[in-house]
Order: structure tokens, then sequence, then C-alpha cells
């Protein structure tokens, strides 16, 4: 009788955790974003009612999870990446608070981290960023992100749902002053096996990028030359990628 | 004969995710961060070669890798919350691209939601925060962190180790306009049965959280206020916490 919010992880279905795995195979109702690996949703009991969210206004959404976790189903609210992340998991938690119904969060792998990740690219290393700032390529209610903010804040910028309008990002970051040279890096459907990656400096990243699938994320900064090193290195190596 | 570098999570070992577990069950060599889960290193073949890396200069730590990587073993790095984040993972893959030794990078779920997450605390709210600013509280090179430039980029601001300054930390951030009465929480030994949390506005977190044991990660911002409403929900409907 408990709604378990749960992170799927960043696309890969072995990136989910064992808690969570566990929590879906034993589940009595199971709500799943549209991006969860169809394998993980398939792990759910064969009698257990399966939601998908699509289509659904968060509102929604809340008020399914107060209904099925007040009627006192172990309930497992599957969401992509980490609930507590750009997730809108806090909302929930909140509408089942209000409303008295049990509730946990299972956090799993961000795609924030995991999605440059497999692209080689870390969010932080030493000499290159000792900070990261992310933000949603949207912004708050659907506007800019604030370009003077991430500018400032120095360190790596890593920006959400940013493919659609990355000409716009591109050149709303260079206005507040981040240098055109800074490597820039887009991985697209990153973890899943049909991940593509566009590397440029920021200048010319919304070229560079054209074309390519969402989900995407873009990341600005030093550590993406990084990246770039490590992919060079792992193709002379003719090491199989991504892991 | 690859050097998978694997991220364990934030210290609970139900966090750790299936594909870490599978290698780690089957790798011919396992080098681990001291505040690994002992769970998880037990996984470990009974034959496997099993090493900690206490003690160990980063230096000897990249050395190791390639040599048992060299030498034709399956190795696993397995490395506390996610290797690429604040990790020095990216070190040690450099070291090993350097010296053509294959390598992978499996990303873990990181303490930087999850831990503030085992407190309920979103890092990203609608309304409270759309960015979050995440560094070390102890700066580069073991400087002080950059207090202006995490002031200035609005949205939560999450500090890894800064537990034993927190006062400086606290005082740097006032200084640099982060308002006295901005919600603020310590979360120590985060996602572990004896995780404890310490909430308070930022001018009176220190004094909070004195006395707790380390590790622990400093959140601040309107989210934390957000968690200490989850909080409340969770103890007044007896809900056994943390997940």
């Amino acid at each position: 009788m408990t709604v378990h919010l749960v992170g799927a992880g960043p696309g890969d279905p072995g990136l989910i955790t064992l808690r969570g795995l566990e929590l879906v195979r034993s589940c009595d109702a199971l709500v799943h974003d549209v991006l969860v690996a169809p394998e993980l949703v398939a792990e759910a009991p064969a009698d257990a009612l399966v939601v998908s969210r699509e289509g659904m206004e968060q509102e929604r959404v809340n008020a399914l999870l107060v209904e099925l976790g007040g009627a006192g189903l172990e309930v497992v609210r599957l969401k992509g990446g980490d609930p507590f992340v750009f997730g809108r998991g806090s909302e929930e938690a909140l509408a089942l608070a209000d409303a008295g119904v049990p509730f946990a969060v299972v956090p799993g792998v961000s795609s924030l981290a995991a999605v440059p990740a497999a692209a080689l690219v870390p969010v932080t290393h030493r000499g290159a960023a000792d900070t990261v700032t992310i933000a949603s390529g949207r912004g708050a209610d659907g506007g800019e992100p604030d370009y003077e903010a991430l500018a400032r804040a120095g360190g790596t910028i890593v920006l959400f749902m940013a493919l659609r309008r990355l000409e716009r990002v591109a050149r709303g970051l260079l206005r507040a002053g981040v240098r055109a040279d800074t490597p820039a890096v887009v991985v697209s459907r990153g973890t899943l096996p049909d991940q593509e990656v566009a590397s440029a400096p920021l200048a010319d990243i919304a070229e560079a990028a054209e074309g390519l699938p969402s989900p995407a994320l873009l990341v600005v900064g030093e550590v993406a030359g990084v990246g770039s090193r490590l992919r060079a290195a792992r193709r002379s190596a003719l090491v199989p990628g991504p892991s």
C-alpha cells in the first residue's frame, strides 16, 4: 500500500537499480513514462495493472497515483532517469503526501551524468571543471533558460531538452559570455543502441547536431574535450562502445 | 580484458545497477573505494583478486588498473556514486586510454540527487528551482569553493564534502548574497540505515548539523523546504522511511 517513485535510469534497461527492478517485479500496478525501456515494463507481474502515462496531464497522473495507492495497492511509478531530477516526481510525492497516501522514493541513474558518460564525457574533471550546472533547455514555464546565470556559474553546463532549440541556446550562451571555442557535445538517445554523438565548439554545435533525434542532452565545457580525447583513444584501441 | 569503471551508487547496496552487479559477479579483479558497501564487494567471485584502494594515491590506483587490465583480466573498478561525477573516474579512464588498455564506463546512481532524495529533498521542483549547481565543499585543489559563482547561478546548490567546514561554507554563501533564511539541509550517511538529517535556514545550518558523521551533503535552496514538507507528511502518515 505504498506508491514507490522509482527511477528507471537513462534508457538502457541494464541501468535500473536492483531495488527498482525488485519493486517492478512485485507490484500490483505500474504507471510508467513513455520513454521507459519496454524491457522494464515487461518485468511487471502478468496480473499487474500497467498504465502508460502517455497523453496524461501531470494532474491526472497525480490523481491516478493517489487513487491506486489509496486503494491499498503496491504501486510503482516508473520514471525516466531519476524521479527527483527534472522529473516532477516531487509534485507526485506532494500530491500523495497531501492525500495521506504512503510513498517512497527509489532514486535512479540520472541522465545528467549517465548520458554524457555514454559519450565518455565526465561532468567534472580535475583541471577542467569542478562545478556543474544543470538546467532545462526549455527553462521555467517553457521559456528560455537564464543564460547569464549559466555562464556566470562557470564549470560544466548540462542542458536537458535543448535539442529543438539548439541554435537559440548556443546563441544565448555565446551572448552571455561563454567563449565561442568552448568544447560542446550533444548526445542523442544516450545509452541506447542507436546513440549518436555530435561534438564541436559551442559556436558550431547546432550545425554539427542538426537532424539528431531526441531525447538529447547538451554539454558545454572543457570536459567535452576530455570526452573527445577518450572517444579517440577508444576508437584507436578498436574497443566496442558504448559500454 | 576490459577495465569497467562502475558506479556502486550512494551507499545502500540495493542502489547498484543490474549491469554493475553482473560485472562484479563475473570479474577477475575488483578494485574498490573504501566507502563502497561491503555487501557489494562480497559479490565478487571467490577466486577474484579483491583490492581496496584505501591509502593508495590516485596515481597508484591508475597504475594498478593499467597493470591488471594490461594483464588481460576482466577488471571492475567499483567506485562510490557515479564514476564520472566528482569521482576522478575520468582520470582513471585517461590513464587507461593513454596505456591502450580497453575500458568502459558503467554509470551509477550519484549521491548528488540520491542523497537529497533519501531526505525527500528534490533537487529541482517547479516554482522552487529549475537549475542545480553542484560543487565540492573543498573546491578545486582543496581550496574554497567559488561562493560568488554558486550564489549567482541561482536555483539549488548541492555541495559534496562540505561537512567539516560547514560554518565557513555557510558564511561564504551568505557573504556572496544567498539569503540567510534560505532553507538548507545536511544529509549525513544518506541512504544508509544510520542516515541523519539536519535542516535549518542557511544561517543556522552549521549549528543544526554539528556532530553529524561524514560522508554528508549540503543542499541549499527552496527545494530543502519542499523536503521538510514531505518529511513531515511521511511522519504523520507513520510510514517507515527512508525508502
